[in-house]
């Protein structure tokens, strides 16, 4: 993909004489930014354009790096064909009017995606402004643009609008940082953000990929990119709720994702969710200082009020602040008078007016302590700005020779933050909060490198897998749906603590399975059109008698007649701690599983965990924990906790389940039920895809 | 207090020729300003001030309006006495050396009160930087200010801290708000933030006043203010946790409160808490615009993207977004390419490139929809400026002509949007999220406008409250705590459904009270040294006859021996679902009450509501829905609800008994038990003030 942002020779198909002409915008960006390549101009009508031939198609030489194509929809798929057959390997295709628009665009655009993979293209668009790499002299953007209004930094923007590519880099550019490259990905009719992901985390001119997305397509491959990438993705997803939805897909004719999965999926891969536009800001600060490893973090504050803000803050995001040592102190002891000295971290500077000894306090704490972080408030009136400067340097070498970050928390007069910004070269915060809350993202993507052991392979595992498989495939064949009593099967064979159960389909098998199963049981109609057992009669509990079993089995044959395919008979089991385990396809991140605590806290309070599947036995204790009512399994006011062993290997085999079988759509486990010792599983449901074939493409692709 | 923000003759104490001395500095800051009333210099020894000459104070004259006095702590208590035979009203102590820094200091603090107190005089600080009134020419900080350092504004800030008066004005200056007045309050010895919030909510020059605070003093006075006034106060409380208390001491000698309490108590009154300073921005941005009446709202973007992201988080705050009308779609047609028209609010504008639409399609929309508030998202490049200034004029315009408030977004390149900003003279806000933040802000406080109707008095009210009062104060005479039936007995005065009971203090008594309130019984001790009754063999369940009655009491009797003063007798309840209602003396707010949901939900989720008391029945209900396991009272899964009605006004009546006996110092009914219909008192306690004198004298106060 180098070859798409560093083109040595570009082609610019659409452009006319017209002032109005769109393309011409670009050529005229294209000139500004001191594009360095070969640009090639195409166009309907022969023309010229500032000194340049306009060509058609046929003219052009081989070997052209790129085409950018701005005509009108219906136009696009035959200028596509012809670029192909000139061998060009990247297009850009800013024209709208594809499957964001109608049905006809639609068509159009499955065109595109039919023809470059017959030429073997990649295509970045349809519908979209297409690239920037300002180091490069590359701005494919249709709307007239300065080159002094993108600033060249380490931040990478990838987002589906062209608008939000904009905005961004303006934000950025305003605080200082700056990008390396962006991409307007369009309808990403081909190349989608995984792709743009894999190739900018191993860019060297990128600290740190944005993505902007309204639907996350191939969420799977993002989320292995972001788990196994040395750089951090911040993620803003868009798209959250119906209304947003209506819109999206007419914008970038894009899907909603469930977004709590989004939520639980991002923060399993270390991905940094941003809730506004302000948090990339602050998160592109983080990413710019030297890595966080640890939450050691010593403050020092000119004012007294923002130590106690600071204080509050590392509070509340998870920060510790050590005690200052000795040696720090002595240090300390110098500046003061000694008789108003407070030696907490955060450490009040009020009565200290000369400045030049933060540098030195700073660093005889970097030595002596070696902080996980350093902070620094430092107010200023506008007389001491010269001197803020030198602290500010001397501040951005010490960071480096230490490898630590430090975080410069200046507040002044405006016009003087924004020179001493520029002067200093290093990122000035705005404010503690955002200095606190850029840490805290740094310290979380820290966090979760390395953290996610890969889970161990189950030791019972092929025989049953085989037997599993054979079980669904004969489910698909007769195309019955929930499976029931082979859901039980499928738990048994993955070592689920299944309940004793049979599957009955007269009166004598059920009496002799009763006998081999011990009263008291449970009896529950097995059909393909009830889904509310005990609603519809469906379901007998604490049956004692051979005598009740046949009334019961009569009356339910009664009520529900043809429908009836079998019976599931089960032993009464004991009441414990209900959980509840789901398993399910999510249709952009593959395989996940869900632990829900049962009765009101699930109903009631959402009370839920989601991680991508297989799970390790250690992120299923993980997931435990996670739980709003963990304390409630740990065991509160004197009675016993249940067996957390039992509920983590149960998460293990479940999510192992989950991901060797894509035709499982849905997998219930409601409840399992947990004692002080082991569990059972009480009843399970699944759902399987329709088109299996489907899914296992799905999978393979 | 107008004099004191807009004296017309200051005298400044503590000044000298030396060039270290900070008092020149506050004279320097008065001369940039412009201060032009008369300007009394007072020092230790004679001298010159440029030009003007250094007294002492007994060559003053009378009728000076503001003295300041920086000097070393243990003369300001004589200093301070000289002003106040001088009969000047207002004094700024700006030194620092009193009660945040040793015990000697407390007592010199002690004396500058009993002085004031002696002269009538109103102090500011001590250890603070004092007031700034740039309209007036007025800034008695002791840090060399520039006149342009600080704009001037609508937004007033009280502080205790000088540093952070400094920075906020700093934040606010540099995002086109500016100041009114500010006022650093430090030790708050004498006026406090409830005397300058009286008189700012008044100052026609303010429109909104923001506070930070390190604690709460007189809360209940604040926050009475903060309920009747008109205008905004936002707050910033600092000061959350151990860590950040230690050193809150030692900066302004502030006491920590109750961070759930001030969360609660906030929401009621309607004071928007900040969690950063950039809330604070984009709430003053907000109240610089017309007010917001409600949640209906229009929203116009250029940038699909945002709108997608303004959807969801109109979502997220609670805005509605009205489809628009025929006739403003028949506005909006005139503009657009017929073939992709999307008329969807939010509007994606994105393909109409004649900017000058945007205020006809946004007229059209205020005129005949009347939304309550709009906004306009626009992303331009820097060749658009003078468009986009034209555009921001007109909606300027409109949102005065309309009184709406129009949020714009504006982004572009930076230096293009703060020279934007200044020429329309209209706040513009970064992104969508702070637009959306600060409109929410603005709803907030406009819902809790006239919504708290104050709460009836109850019916059956005198006899009772008389009888109540005389079971306190034999109590109070007996010295005991807690109070177990004498609380029972309390309930019951408050018309509490108070499950029947009997004290007794022997067998036969026993056995006679039984005899009336019929077995099964439950039986627990009445003592001062145990709190935990059934941790120590004091509570007995379900006695269903005489003689287990008899052998209950022997065994309780021979085990807690001398420590007995009788016992409880309570006849047996069903159960239903358990509620805790407590009540509470705040040493900040005074009178509040909190309500819980019983068992696991109290314990594990922290699922409380907590409210100042006393409560309307309104208030009561809206406590009860803030439950997180609300659900669980109106009925789950079939079952029945409880009996609202009965928990609404036994909220009212416990909130009633807090606020009528200042002596109670904490209240706790746990459980009450619900039913379907009525609920039953099982156990109360009440903790009573040791000096009770003490607390009504507060009350008064």
């Amino acid at each position: 993909m180098k070859q798409l942002f560093n083109p040595e020779s570009i082609v610019l198909v659409g452009i006319s004489e017209s002032p109005d002409n769109l393309g011409r915008q670009i050529a005229f960006n294209l000139l500004r930014f001191g594009y360095p390549g070969k640009l090639y101009l195409v166009g309907r009508n022969p023309g010229v354009f500032e000194g340049r031939p306009i060509l058609t198609v046929d003219d052009l030489p081989e070997g052209i790096d790129l085409a950018i194509i701005l005509t009108p929809a219906a136009t696009v798929p035959a200028y596509l064909e012809a670029c192909g057959k000139k061998k060009i390997p990247y297009a850009i295709i800013e024209s709208g009017g594809f499957s964001e628009f109608s049905v006809e665009g639609l068509e159009l655009e499955r065109q595109l995606l039919k023809i470059a993979q017959q030429y073997r293209m990649r295509l970045v668009g349809p519908n979209c402004i297409g690239i920037c790499n300002p180091d490069a002299g590359i701005l494919t953007h249709f709307l007239p643009t300065e080159r002094a209004e993108v600033q060249s930094g380490h931040l990478a923007i990838i987002a589906q609008s062209g608008g939000v590519i904009l905005t961004c880099t303006d934000i950025l550019s305003a605080n200082g940082l700056g990008v390396s490259k962006t991409v307007s990905m369009g309808n990403k009719t081909d190349l989608s953000e995984a792709d743009y992901v894999r190739y900018l985390i191993q860019d060297p001119n990128t600290h740190a990929v944005i993505l902007y997305l309204e639907s996350v397509v191939d969420g799977r491959e993002l989320v292995d990119l972001a788990r196994t990438a040395s750089k951090p993705l911040l993620v803003y997803k868009s798209n959250t709720n119906p209304q947003s939805a209506r819109i999206a897909e007419s914008h970038t004719a894009a899907l909603a994702n469930d977004d709590r999965v989004v939520d639980a999926v991002f923060q399993q891969a270390g991905i940094l969710r941003l809730r506004n536009f302000s948090e990339m800001v602050s998160y592109g600060k983080a990413f710019s200082l030297p890595a966080l490893k640890g939450n050691r973090l010593a403050i020092f504050s000119r004012s007294g009020g923002y130590a106690i803000v600071a204080a509050d803050l590392a509070n509340e995001f998870g920060f510790n602040l050590p005690a200052f040592s000795p040696v720090v102190i002595d240090a300390i002891r110098q500046y003061f008078r000694a008789s108003i000295i407070n030696e907490n971290n955060p450490l009040d500077l009020g009565t200290v007016f000369d400045f030049e000894s933060y540098p030195i306090l700073i660093e005889a704490c970097l030595k002596d302590m070696r902080p996980d972080a350093v902070m620094l408030i430092f107010n200023f009136r506008k007389a001491d700005h010269e001197k803020a400067l030198s602290v500010g340097l001397k501040l951005a070498k010490l960071s480096q020779t230490y490898q630590t970050p430090i975080a410069l928390v200046f507040f002044s007069e405006h016009h003087g933050i924004r020179s001493l910004q520029q002067a200093i070269g290093y990122p000035l915060f705005n404010e503690v909060y955002e200095a606190m809350l850029a840490l805290k993202g740094a310290n979380r993507f820290n966090a979760t490198r390395n953290q996610d052991t890969p889970p161990e392979p189950l030791s019972f595992y092929d025989g049953n897998k085989e037997a599993a498989r054979q079980i669904l495939h004969s489910c698909r064949m007769e195309n019955r749906q929930p499976l029931l009593h082979e859901a039980l099967r499928l738990c048994e064979l993955y070592q689920l603590p299944v309940s004793p159960w049979a599957f009955v389909q007269s009166q004598p098998e059920a009496h002799q399975a009763a006998d081999e199963l011990g009263f008291p049981l449970a009896l529950k109609v097995v059909s393909g059109v009830i889904s509310h057992k005990s609603d519809s009669g469906g379901l007998m509990l604490n049956l004692r008698t051979h005598d009740e079993l046949g009334k019961a089995l009569d009356s339910m044959t009664g009520i529900l007649k043809d429908s009836v395919n079998g019976f599931l008979l089960q032993k009464m089991v004991e009441t414990g701690r209900e959980v509840i385990l789901g398993g399910k396809r999510d249709s952009a991140f593959g395989p996940i599983i869900l632990l829900g605590l049962g009765g009101i806290f699930v109903e009631i309070l959402q009370d839920s965990v989601i991680r991508l599947a297989p799970v390790s036995r250690d992120s299923a204790f993980q997931m435990v924990r996670e739980l709003k009512g963990f304390r409630l399994l740990e065991g509160v006011r004197g009675q016993p906790g249940v067996d957390l062993n039992q509920l983590a290997d149960s998460l293990v085999r479940l999510s192992q389940l989950v991901c060797d079988f894509p035709e499982i759509q849905e997998l219930d486990i409601n409840p399992l039920i947990l004692y002080p010792k082991g569990g059972t599983v009480v009843d399970a449901r699944i759902f399987i895809s329709s088109d299996p074939q489907k899914e296992e493409r799905t999978q393979e692709a």
